[in-house]
């Protein structure tokens, strides 16, 4: 029996709906914890749905043809050539990545801090998570020398590691871990005999080209499984849809045959109108990119925005270039919050913040920090309005930090930070 | 590791792919394998997943209050009292059923024949699954003695089985187990402690009220999961939706906890359109009965004409009481079929007639049945037409055997079993 011991649901959803039930309560909260992009559906991609609603054939387990070219199209644009027939579709890139840790079986590398969900996949797969720390300022990608240690001592302890994820851009760190630390990440994986499974779900959040995203498909091709999907880019996480690409080789054919059979088993196949509008996604008209480059810029301006106010009352934090993320870290702030609210653990600050100012933050352990660590994950994507209306216009503004509702949750934060830390670390109230 | 030998793909998704491989290379088929509906979406659901086109996001897991007050109501008005907080959406009823086998854990009794999917799950699970037979004519339930002399070997063998999988009304025997049969059948698993999972998404589909369709969780409430969808009475499997209802009381608030953190971590929810369409259909307004009162006719009429055609040859077949499946067993015929066709096998026996006359069918072994059995799954969903407005005049034709396109497929399936079985058992070519 996989599921040894009770299976907690996933910390962001679980907050997603804490909060969402003080919400329909009255009481005012600040979400600052799930992933969720609160940005509405591009009306282009609402129209293609709906016109694609009569679809009710289940098609190829992998994917309609046209979305598995469009997806092919969209990789080839980024350098990494693909065969529309390596690239695999599912109800959203999670059961694409459990179906790979599943396909790949025996124990699973990951990164240290890194998402709540890859531990409890590998185990609900019946393997075990192998968590390894990622080098400052490298996040989503295990550090490449504690990864040879960690597999080789594993292995000597009898166990089978047989894949190592990475997530690139970072959750939750939003950094883009350096093409050479990529690269080393993946020598180490196939000295070791690895598959990487490369979650790159936040590509299209990259700031700036000064941070470049280099795939560990680039350096290790025959054994990297790159998966994605337009949950972030497009806002349209309900829409419940993802793509694997599978590499080329007997590896890679070992690995989807496997895969094609769990989803037969487990999903069938993705929601056709889904896909249809997908594919129109994935082939990048002019209309689509406008409207990934607005939110991109948008969630720049703001996560930045959120960031200095943390820095500025004392939380450390590695720069942002990518996501909708922060991870700020309370420790150079320990002892002022253990003297004055007795909290000593990441999970005892964002209990407090949840409590004391209805801000739901996720705590270190959520991304597999030990609990004594004060690192708290913050997501900036559900501050761009209440309405469809507030939310376009935040995408088109010229400066999204005056709009009276994205200033009152910045002026939210510093208010709760000065609270927080008022009587041991005055904020400088002027930040941002 | 829970995948212990490679993974072979659902043997209805395998077999309707290469059928539309054949199609597409301009071979002419007759797709009688795959479980697929070929009837086109009621237009007012179209409408309404279009007008929900713009709903993207995640929402609660276990499905949008609106769609569980809907579903609670569906079962309520066939009597069984439902809790909205106790119904549990996902991306199809077949990630739920593997999520509720993966909850339960251990090993799983399932009937012997059986859908082709229940024993991979199981697998796929890290249990394994103990095949019981049904008693003759009661299709989807493992014979309740039978049942607990297997329960009780495999406990003393050191085996875990902790649920048993029904399936009302049945696939593939196109029957429904008698009240008693369920009664019994709930009493032993109350016995034993087993969960009971019951596979019910052929319920509309129930051709009389002469066979009653009486869920186990009549007459064990505390241990019965129900699960059903729109997949088969309203033909939108390619729009992925089912729901799950989990049992009152401490061992379903048990079994409801871990669903849910299953699901968090591997799908997420279900895309939000769909179930707003959904939660529409499950109100049941007059179309939506109209249309499945429409198609269960259509799928009756049809069913029991191929049965004739089946029977009028010589093939073993229990009178089809439910869904649009036969399971003929050509047992009487099988001196002719080694002596003329050499043919020993269920798997040689369909292998021939894909062959030889592009017709597609599953295997008994597809349904968990021994490798010499000669029965056949035939499924009739797909006899309707090849276009939206052939199928929208079979819906409502006065006699949908006489439009000529499902007379040439009646015709054809003649013409294949006078060919088959001519040589030695000639067919009474006036039947239908």
């Amino acid at each position: 029996m996989p599921v040894s011991a009770p299976v907690t649901m996933s910390a962001t959803l679980a907050v997603d709906e804490s909060l969402a039930r003080r919400r329909s309560a009255g009481e005012p909260v600040l979400s600052l914890a799930g992933g969720e992009i609160g940005l509405p559906v591009l009306p282009l991609l609402e129209e293609r749905l709906a016109a694609a609603a009569g679809r009710n054939a289940y098609g190829p387990v992998a994917g309609d043809a046209e979305l598995r070219t469009a997806v092919a199209g969209y990789w080839r644009r980024r350098g990494l050539g693909t065969d529309p027939d390596l690239v695999v579709c599912g109800p959203g890139s999670k059961p694409l990545l459990f179906g790979l840790v599943l396909a790949v079986g025996g124990d699973v590398v990951i990164p240290r801090p890194g998402w709540v969900s890859y531990a409890a996949q590998a185990r609900l797969a019946g393997g075990r998570a192998i968590s390894v720390p990622i080098r400052p300022g490298q996040g989503g990608v295990p550090d490449p020398d504690r990864l040879r240690e960690a597999v080789v001592s594993a292995r000597a302890a009898g166990r089978d590691p047989r894949s190592v994820v990475v997530t690139l851009p970072d959750n939750p760190t939003g950094t883009v871990a350096a093409p050479e630390t990529v690269r080393d990440l993946a020598v180490a994986a196939r000295d070791l005999g690895l598959v990487i499974i490369s979650d790159e779900i936040y590509r299209e959040l990259v700031f700036s080209p000064e941070t470049p995203l280099v795939s560990p498909a680039v350096f290790a091709p025959e054994r990297t499984v790159v998966t994605t999907g337009p949950t972030k880019s497009l806002a349209l996480g309900g829409w419940r849809m993802g793509v694997a690409r599978i590499p080329d080789g007997p590896l890679g054919r070992e690995v989807r045959t496997r895969l094609l059979g769990i989803a037969s088993q487990i999903w069938s196949t993705t929601a056709a109108p889904v896909q249809a509008a997908a594919a129109y996604a994935f082939e990048e008209p002019p209309e689509v990119v406008t409207r990934i480059a607005e939110s991109r810029r948008l969630h720049e301006t703001v996560v930045r925005a959120v960031a200095a106010r943390f820095a500025a009352f004392g939380a450390a934090l590695t720069p942002i270039q990518a996501t909708c993320y922060l991870y700020p870290d309370f420790e150079p702030l320990r002892d002022g919050l253990a003297r004055t609210h007795g909290v000593r653990r990441g999970e005892e600050l964002t209990a407090l913040t949840a409590e004391r100012y209805g801000v739901g933050l996720l705590p270190g352990t959520a991304f597999d920090e030990p609990e004594h660590s004060l690192r708290i994950r913050v997501a900036t994507g559900r501050l761009y309005g209440e309405s469809d209306t507030e939310r376009v216009t935040a995408l088109s503004a010229a400066d999204p930090l005056r709009l009276p509702w994205i200033k009152a949750s910045l002026d939210r934060i510093t208010e709760v930070l000065t609270d927080l830390t008022g009587p041991f670390a005055p904020g400088r109230a002027d930040t941002g």
